[in-house]
């Protein structure tokens, strides 16, 4: 790989032993100053507030002491914190932040920018429109025509994500009830092809109409009547207004056939905070369909379609349809090529539509690695494969990223791999004109001229959220000058992770440390390996698991004492959502199926350790893929001693020691 | 006032013209080393990644001028901000932040915490629990039986209100199914008094449980059956699983009375977020019923028993009834001691039972005011007026500020009124026990033990949130350490703010500008002063919104090219959420009450200064309250030309001038 980009990788972070403290110190000390003197600056005939006389005071003196006092306790107290920033540490998707993405979120801090609108935050709005639109690109979305803004992170993204689902969904319906209100009648394109009236349609035919389709149709309302009477119509109708019990009264009386609950199918690998999110917004965690993930851990595309049929047997409206990039704990990336495959086809032969979700908030930053300089094009993969000189990315995998731009939104988070501090995730929508369907008129906080353009600038209408820090605005913004979102920044960044993700990979697969197996899951996606140690003398699912815990607990800061020499986590797989894909774990660990879905069961308990560390897949620094690997074994000789209570096991010398 | 507070104060904020600039930079820096030197001390044998030759490289170069050179353009940016830290920004509820949480905030970021598990933030987590029992014990919660976290800010806060409330509110009706489908019989206390068996109430009485009756037969019906049992039946009559549409069907077939839909009552001067909220929750907008306020802006206690009272008469459900405690608008604060007299009353007479929200996002630190050194006891009114000199508080405000423990659930902001860097809102909770009715288990992130101890530290389990940061815990912990939340730290702080609006409320009063003339909304409970200008050649409604306007115009930075002398914003009171509250404006405006009920109407311009600058209360620095009222009828002055435009209006020479 290019050596100039691991020279300038080498600049992108303070570094494992803070090698570049100085460059550091003298960009915030830089930001410090230039703060201050732009306050010394601003109206100095007002005069001094705090005299230096006043300074010499008891009561000052005494602040002064316990503010420097308590920081110290504070400082004392963060050192029992995580070294993320350390080599050793291989455990969750975190490591330390860009230099860059510091700077910008502590210059702008000073500041205090508020970014709910852009009364109080003229510059960072504008930054964080910006930076919205640059993650809308490299996502393969229209810049134009598509919209988007940060939020506190994920969940609230993936919130909203739902939130304008279920508005894009219920459209139709209050459109009817509105056009029959404000007596016009209106068209609308069918998913099949053509157009109807859209009071010829029944029930299921107007909750199955496609995004565009429904954004057209509200144009369309829109421009057939006075706007205080379209708004007055919509909301006499709509779900937004009325509310899940008065809704489902109404359209129940209006129409023979009942609502169906509406359903949102998501990867069985989907982030837990799917779950929160169906049972706050009121859908119902019933109504959360799962489909099973091949052994990869990717949907399965075959039984998304099984999924889809039997639910147009049941006349059953979706919600949304959610596939991940990039899943928590495989770093699984889903073929969204084949599932756009399947809704075209579900659009074709079933006349069935659905808002298409692609949760990327930690995958989307991979997205970097397909884009030549400049943003200019996409590469091949076999491109990339020469660059990086790895078996990644397969062919499969860069359609699986081109094919973002086919989602309706997506949701990514640049406090993941954008190396950015919290809190920054980012919602994207690829049609902007969604965004109207959970916008509100706040009284205060419109901008004085009422443009469109000033309307853009109060991100408070249109988003969840309220105040919100502009400085998380400057640090993305920041860190995407310094490293772009394509194979000169981001690109190579995540490229060396995914090397050194598989040096660990080889590292474990080459170990021999009989009498222990270590049995590995499929080569990772993007940097997450996982993995499941055994050993001859244990056979049951249950102490599998005892021993993997008992590794766990060996490396992590949890347990309370515990200085381990290595840092990784673990996650438990689980009974129905994994069912299939850990099928070849269970035959590889020679453990029943049935032990896996017995009633008592815990599930797989599995290792898992994020690379986010760039420098191991570069060859810089010390050799962590080994010494992670010793380390391992040390831990699972002595876990051993927790499966078997009272049996002696013989210490094992195990490849990397030496690197512990 | 303690004038040794008020040296102090001098050293809690860098200062208007950066006056404490040696003081954060010298706190910024041990931060920034002391985290370097952990850096090089944790494992200093694996030797260093980043080597000093390779920082000679071009590359390495080349990525240090790109990232120098962005952070000048950032900076050059930056300054196009607004100046939130001069006494000359009276504007929105921002100001510049303590030097205690700017330095937690950055010392905490250097080590990228995540506070939604221990695993990521063993420090920050429990910073976040210890801070959250600060702030549950300031509004009179008992640290050992309340809960509470932070948030990204008041509307995430103020989600999980609904979300628990709606929760408390169905969770008889899922014991009522459940009990039956494990064959238990339970008893629950009735609101009016007396227990009964569940199986026994109607389904209007299964909906008007107190949370401490619903949380107790929660209690017994864990007790009464295996665990495993218990959470399956649950989930089987749940609303969280279940979702709206499905379980009005059931609802519906298994009671004879349809279920109406449960409402949100709200004051009327409540923040839009809640219209999001309930928007987003599926409840409907329509159901959020909105309280009168008086010609304070506080809740009508006489129509909130009136509205309380005719949703009995139809058998309406209350999910919530949530007062405001500082407006966004008005700072008022409402009579929360007279509210918690209406449930009780409410709940005596009319058998009506629901949760108790406090939107306490503005004023809550405001309580503050109500402790005595060390919290050891609250302050009486009078003792609180000795010390400041004021007319402020009223005992009645002291009351409602010590009603607060009556609420079930509070949102409270430091990043508003505790002067904190954002993202830092704040969810408290009266009855720990109510958070399991949120919680989820997500496979992941759970800690090694498992014990309930454990369970308490991994947040992401009862929060809507995922990741978060933990600097944020750590801005608040110290700048509650080094300003207390009683009457020595937040509490003198707050009370100077005050007194800055007491000063400019006086200014506008002794202003005599005439031909204009000045009309101010009563004294503010809190720090907001609220105004609107007149001239004697105007009358009609819209053209003192135009003269309004066109004096905000002039004192924003929102208009391109604005240099305004002094900064303030407005706001737009609208009918019918201000009816009856504003007659008094009108009056004092001779604008007739017909003009504000127009169906035309845009409403009543409000210019709005929220004095969170504690210095001008103080008395230290620039008299900005007289420069303000100077620089206000300047603007005046010219805004009279675009509303009678043609019309040479003479210059006048205003009060404070001299100042400006």
């Amino acid at each position: 790989m290019n050596q100039d980009l691991d020279a300038a990788m080498r600049a992108w972070f303070l570094g494992p032993h803070a090698e570049n403290a100085g460059l550091l110190e003298r960009m915030v000390t830089e930001a410090l100053r230039d703060h201050v003197f732009w306050r010394r600056n601003y109206h100095p005939e007002d005069g001094f507030t705090i005299s230096e006389a006043e300074k010499r005071s008891d009561g000052y003196d005494a602040a002064v002491a316990t503010l420097t006092q308590e920081l110290l306790g504070l400082l004392a107290e963060l050192k029992q914190g995580v070294p993320f920033f350390s080599g050793r540490y291989k455990g969750h998707m975190t490591y330390e932040q860009t230099i860059a993405s510091q700077v910008g979120y502590f210059a702008a801090m000073l500041f205090n920018p508020n970014n709910v609108a852009i009364e109080g935050s003229p510059v960072t709005t504008r930054i964080e429109l910006a930076v919205a639109r640059q993650l809308a690109e490299m996502m393969g979305y229209q810049g134009d025509t598509s919209w988007g803004h940060l939020t506190s992170g994920g969940t609230v993204a993936n919130l909203q994500s739902i939130w304008v689902a279920r508005n894009l969904l219920y459209f139709p319906l209050a459109a009817y009830g509105a056009a029959g209100s404000l007596g016009v009648s209106l068209d609308v394109e069918c998913p099949g092809g053509g157009t109807a009236p859209l009071r010829s349609l029944e029930l299921c035919e107007l909750l199955n109409i496609t995004n565009t389709a429904v954004l057209d149709l509200r144009d369309r309302l829109w421009a057939a009547a006075e706007p205080a009477d379209v708004r007055r119509a919509l909301a006499e109708h709509s779900l937004q207004s009325q509310g899940y019990q008065e809704y489902h009264r109404r359209v129940a009386a209006k129409f023979t056939d009942p609502l169906p609950a509406g359903v949102v199918i998501v990867s069985a690998t989907a982030h837990y905070s799917w779950e929160k999110i169906v049972r706050a917004l009121g859908i119902g965690s019933n109504q959360l369909v799962y489909v099973p993930v091949d052994d990869h851990f990717r949907i399965d595309s075959g039984a998304l379609w099984d999924t889809i049929s039997s639910l147009h047997e049941r006349k059953t409206p979706i919600l949304a349809c959610v596939t991940v990039n990039g899943t928590t704990e495989e770093s699984a990336v889903d073929r969204l090529d084949e599932v756009v495959d399947v809704r075209r086809r579900a659009e074709a032969e079933l006349g069935m539509a659905f808002h298409l979700h692609s949760d990327a908030a930690y995958g989307g930053y991979a997205t970097a690695v397909t884009w030549a300089a400049e943003g200019a094009r996409r590469r091949t993969g076999a491109e990339v494969r020469a660059e990086t000189g790895l078996d990644w990315p397969s062919d499969a995998w860069m359609r699986s990223m081109e094919a973002q731009a086919q989602a309706d939104s997506i949701t990514v988070d640049p406090h993941k791999l954008g190396y950015i501090p919290y809190p920054a995730g980012a919602f994207l929508l690829k049609d902007k004109r969604a965004r109207a369907l959970v916008s509100i008129d706040p009284p205060y906080l419109t901008p004085a001229d009422g443009t469109e353009d000033g309307d853009d600038l109060f991100l408070g209408k249109y988003i969840f959220e309220g105040s919100k820090p502009g400085a998380a605005a400057a640090a993305v913004w920041m860190s995407h000058k310094v490293l772009p979102l394509d194979q000169r920044g981001y690109g190579h960044l995540v490229a060396r992770t995914v090397q050194g993700a598989r040096l660990l990979y080889a590292a474990l697969e080459d170990a021999e440390p009989a009498p222990f197996r270590v049995v590995l899951l499929p080569r990772p996606d993007i940097n997450i390996v996982c993995y499941i140690v055994t050993h001859e003398s244990i056979g049951t699912l249950a102490e599998i698991n005892a021993l993997n815990e008992g590794i766990y607990a060996r490396m992590s800061l949890n347990t309370p004492g515990a200085h381990p020499e290595y840092i990784i986590t673990r996650t438990r797989f689980l009974t129905p959502m994994y069912d299939g894909a850990v099928d070849p774990l269970l035959r590889a660990l020679d453990v029943p199926v049935d032990d896996w879905k017995a009633a008592d069961s815990d599930g797989l308990v599995v290792l898992r350790s994020t690379v986010m560390d760039p420098f191991l897949g570069a060859g810089a620094g010390a050799d962590h893929a080994s010494g992670l690997v010793g380390a391992l074994f040390r831990a699972a000789d002595a876990a051993l001693a927790d499966v078997h209570p009272g049996r002696a096991v013989p210490p094992n010398v195990h490849p990397g020691e030496a690197a512990g």
